[in-house]
């Protein structure tokens, strides 16, 4: 762990600032294993879950006095990150967004695997195949987290959910939500390798409607790519194909209110 | 009527193109009263809703031999609108997208107020106060088709359904379901002068969960703001105010997603 450190940083061609920059670029954040969340609250939510930014940049405006950014200030510098106060045109400047939050975390990727979730651990897991907006991805996660839900297993090639616009969408969760990404085939064999029901939302044959049916726990729920949803092979191989009414013109929901519909058609089961 | 017209427009500073484009800035949208919608899939929704565009834009290549597309210039010429063979350099300009549809149409703004609705029309409307995202707002629209709603009112400075990224999200949705742009007080006055039990998805005092109301048609759904929630004021005039349990460490669900678990509560209860 190295020493605590606070130090300041004014001029918009400081080599840190220009290196943090880059995570809005996926193919940096997948380099430096790093992303960056944005505002007070958000940093606030993972400190409290015991996740701690290894860079924090605060603005002195706003955030100075703030008692939440007084504990996130003394929270890193306690675990070993290190803190620079700065200026709103150097937050502008990494967040990539005209009016910045008055704070900016920079979080290590926790490149959660399969073996490393407890599946007993919740009643709920989210599980979304090709997963193509940030924002959906984001909302899943916030979803998750209000349902009780252990996480969210992203397969195949979803989007990614450390770019900025999912973190902000998570709202926090994603610092409270396992996340891991995976290919079909692995999570497959890791679902049958213990209990588990998987739970897939389908628009084809052989579907039954979402209430008729009872869900046990831990319940998989598998919701596919947004424009195309499921493969019809992941769709057949789930335990149960279930269907939201459709009562317009429209045959399908946007994917994360169609999880979020399912997810808390269980949570009530459970509730009852 | 004006007749019925075909032609065709290869030149990027076609005045017309240039007109169009503007479409995409909602000071243009709001004085042309004119907006755009893109796809063939949701060109053919509005078809098939009876609603058609004054001007559309195919690109040769893809669409020309779609029957849908066909479908589409013969519905759109029959209807007085003129048709306009291009290129998808041009769709790009008007889209503002790298990888247009091959479809874009241009459509008058319905302009519906709140004494053109039938309240009794439908079960359920959706009720949103100062919507600011887009995609949340055309996910309402897509999820209010789906449960069969009548139509989404937007209350307050609300951001525009109009914008690309809003007609995006509503798969269509923003030509089957019905749309009103006002006020809080013009609302509750029109709200009040008939049947309809106003239900406030509130995060403060005095609510009751959800699924314990026995909701009463036509049942109108208010969503508040996605930072801020409803004004106190605004959930205390509701008849109901309910809360979704919330298991995790979040207090709220994203806007869309909180109108769609409650929509879909709504109807479940109607179809029991």
């Amino acid at each position: 762990m190295a020493t605590a450190r606070r130090s300041r940083i004014e001029s918009l061609s400081n080599p840190l600032v220009k290196r943090m920059r880059l995570l809005r670029e996926k193919r940096h954040r997948r380099a430096e294993g790093l992303f960056l969340a944005e505002g007070l609250r958000i940093a606030t939510e993972a400190r409290e879950a015991g996740v701690l930014p290894q860079w924090l940049f605060l603005a002195d405006e706003g955030a100075a006095g703030h008692p939440l950014a007084k504990a996130l200030v003394e929270a890193t510098l306690a675990g070993g990150g290190e803190v620079i106060d700065t200026t709103p045109a150097i937050l502008s400047k990494l967040s990539g967004k005209d009016n910045p939050q008055t704070v900016v975390g920079i979080y290590a990727e926790p490149k959660t695997r399969l073996g490393d979730l407890d599946r007993a651990a919740a009643p709920i897991w989210l599980v979304a195949e090709r997963l193509r907006d940030p924002g959906n991805l984001g909302t899943m996660l916030r979803t998750g987290d209000a349902v009780g839900a252990g996480g969210l297993i992203l397969l195949d090639e979803s989007t990614d959910p450390y770019a900025v616009e999912a973190v902000r969408a998570s709202m926090g969760a994603i610092f409270t939500q396992r996340l891991v990404q995976t290919h079909w085939d692995d999570f497959l064999a890791w679902l049958r390798a213990g209990p588990g029901e998987l739970v897939a939302t389908w628009l084809g044959k052989d579907t039954k409607d979402y209430q008729a049916v009872r869900y046990a726990a831990p319940t998989f729920i598998l919701i596919g790519n947004e424009s195309q949803g499921l493969p019809e092979a992941y769709a057949a191989a789930a335990d149960v194909r279930v269907k939201m009414p459709m009562m317009g013109k429209a045959d399908s929901l946007n994917a994360a209110v169609a999880g979020a519909v399912m997810a808390y058609e269980v949570l009530n089961q459970r509730r009852r």
